[in-house]
């Protein structure tokens, strides 16, 4: 396993990016983060988690909203510094705002202008909380 | 164009994460960064050009082997910290190695495993330089 984890160009805080892409749709859902313990437990148990940079800590994607994204596919870029990871979104929901992905805006009219509505409010997924 | 700007969360280098995706086969071709004289040229001009960490300049994608990016769509994700565009790659080539995209090492048998082919090679693209 060492062997895997030293092909990665970690950056300065030992962290690697992390692209979510969805299966069957191909969007692509989000960018995140993973350290070391954070592949090697995405590996483990097949479903992505991350290193959350704000809480510092692990980040088991859907630990609260229970949108957990399992794994399919798992690839590496030419230059070793960015993650590909081909998920299956559980619930349909990649965003914690409750939008599908996290790309719902679009640059229009020199703006960045919401184009997709939320498949469930926050407030829906979290109760009071908003996380994960 | 500022107000565009500053919804944008630059990081600690005054770099914002770009994914470019392909439009039709929605292939994720490569991430890359760009800092705001980048994004406001790719705008203007309808391109993607990046800034290269490595060369810190400006980096107009393709313009070494001609294997341009034309922006048809740009979104910004929900914490403004990852643009990601839709492109047409010319060439069908978004790898300085040869390869339709970056991510063509798989993770597979404890290993990260080429799977796909070059569609040239870095020679044919560069001649004796690989670049861009």
């Amino acid at each position: 396993m060492q062997a895997l984890l030293e092909q990665i160009k970690w950056n300065a805080d030992g962290l690697v990016a992390a692209i979510a892409q969805e299966v069957g749709s191909g969007q692509v859902l989000m960018l995140a983060w993973m350290n070391r313990e954070a592949l090697l437990v995405t590996i483990r148990e097949q479903r992505a988690v991350y290193f959350s940079r704000s809480r510092q800590r692990l980040w088991r994607k859907g630990e609260e909203s229970g949108h957990i994204q399992r794994l399919l596919e798992l690839r590496l870029d030419c230059d070793g510094d960015t993650l590909l990871l081909t998920v299956e979104q559980v619930g349909g929901i990649a965003c914690h705002t409750g939008h599908h992905h996290c790309f719902y805006r679009q640059h229009k009219n020199n703006d960045w202008q919401e184009v997709e509505l939320v498949v469930k409010s926050a407030t829906e997924i979290y109760g009071e909380r908003v996380d994960d």
